[in-house]
């Protein structure tokens, strides 16, 4: 079933008009947030937190048939949409708090799909206290796009990013890997509570979270960080049916990858499980110098993974 | 000629690979902007302003054969797709700082058009001091489509909205109207500076910048106001060869429609003269009592103008 024919008679966004598609979108965008004037604004004007945070800016995009199939559930797209830039913050230890979004649809789709869309992006920004503050939107001859972008704040000491990862760090990773593209890309939660509280209790050197799959993320880490890193495979925390090619190849796991002392570790270990039983992690391996041998990125996104010393 | 069969055996972006490519276009984005990291990291961590002022958020997008022809060239594309949120800004008196760029493009499409359009947006920013300080690539089947975000801040007594024009303000229109189509629509220089100066000179009530056509944008903001609205229709300023009917209703002008009080009518045409000989600005009517006859949004855009009162 495709998506402009899955709805049974509703009306077509041609039939409504940006005005009242944005005001009904935007319904729910309170006063509270918006500093001045009303959602549907040329902009939305937000009153700062404390001025000692660092700002911190995303955005991202889903695709029909790219980042999810032809006949996925609206309020699956929007979910998607909202927590794919939100896993950064997660990857940024930061706090997210206010989002944009650009749709871009085809005239002839249902009005009811986009409430439905803005039903899971709605959801899934409540999940994390961030206020939609405005939004755009476009038609277009092709597929539907969805463009979210988020502001939000961090404390300058407990940002971090991929560059700070050293020579004989451990690397862990949170949850499990594989095989995410049955059901997982569409609901998961990203990892932002646990990234505040690992940025709270330790020193976390480098940090990402996992969407183009290990075998692709861990190199960018290892990149950025200037440093080279050993993995062993056996290691990986799989998830029910996936093989270790599945966990290092398909990617949309969301899941955070981060390098920390291994002076820290058992600390680490045994205060994550009181605090997140329900949240495997699992040190996968370490980071050392960097080889005269470059770690080689293959075709179509495999990495030579197990890097040559 | 298509997009696509634009280039000259140039590299295809499939070829290149999305790191690449996001490199290649964050080059200019310097260490002084972002506040930790590098660009191409999960989330741009900037260091803000003082912070008494407000935070300015605007998402806008362009998708080809919507905002532009097929065959427009890459660098008016970049241009437009930087300066439609710029002139959002413009509209709120704010200062823009800090540009995301999201591109969903056709993964044929070469790389040199890739290249321009980010020479396009880069110098739209630059004109501003705007830094691009985060992108997001994505492919797609369809239609080029750009999204920019933008974030910046405003004094919290001179944010303006739509929402505060009054019944007895003169509206003025800068610049003049009609016929962007044509040309303007790819080349438009946002009025953030003559929005900035009439905020830090005069209590302006009300503005928006026209996007849509004056047809559609002034009832918005007599809407957003809650009054209505009279317009001589014989004194807007129309660019050359264009109609009334041009100036009511094609949009694309970027130019601002602003309420201000009558009593500041002399002295804002002084000054503005010799502030900014080369743009007109001209009043072209005036906010009135809503009369109960509301004014009626036609087929098409087209407004019913002259509101009966």
């Amino acid at each position: 079933m495709s998506l402009r024919a899955s709805a049974r008679g509703g009306i077509r966004l041609n039939k409504l008009g940006e005005d009242r598609l944005l005001r009904e979108i935007l319904r729910g965008v309170g006063t509270k947030t918006l500093s001045r004037g009303a959602a549907g604004d040329d902009c939305a004007v937000v009153k700062m937190r404390e001025c000692s945070k660092l700002l911190v800016l995303k955005t991202d995009c889903v695709v029909e048939r790219v980042h999810f199939a032809a006949g996925t559930n609206a309020f699956a797209v929007g979910w998607k949409a909202m927590m794919r830039p939100l896993s950064d913050f997660a990857a940024t230890s930061a706090l997210p708090e206010f989002a944009l979004v650009t749709l871009v649809v085809p005239e002839q789709l249902q009005v009811a799909w986009v409430r439905e869309l803005y039903r899971g992006l709605r959801r899934a920004a409540n999940r994390f206290r961030v206020s939609i503050v405005g939004g755009e939107t476009s038609s277009t001859r092709g597929p539907i796009a969805v463009s979210t972008s988020v502001a939000g704040f961090v404390e300058p000491d407990r940002a971090v990013s991929r560059c700070g990862g050293r020579a004989g760090d451990d690397l862990f990773v949170t949850g499990l890997l594989g095989c995410a593209l049955k059901k997982k890309h569409l609901n998961f939660v990203p990892r932002i509570h646990e990234s505040r509280w690992l940025t709270e209790n330790f020193s976390i050197h480098a940090m990402l979270d996992l969407s183009d799959g290990l075998g692709t993320d861990l190199p960018r880490l290892a990149r950025s960080s200037k440093v080279g890193f050993k993995i062993d495979t056996n290691k990986l925390p799989l998830a029910r049916g996936a093989t270790i090619t599945d966990a290092v190849s398909e990617g949309e796991d969301y899941e955070l990858l981060f390098a920390i002392s291994p002076r820290d570790r058992r600390r680490l270990q045994q205060h994550w499980t009181k605090k997140f039983p329900n949240v495997p992690l699992t040190q996968i391996g370490l980071l050392k110098r960097k080889s005269r041998i470059e770690d080689r990125t293959l075709g179509g996104g495999y990495v030579h993974f197990q890097q040559s010393s």
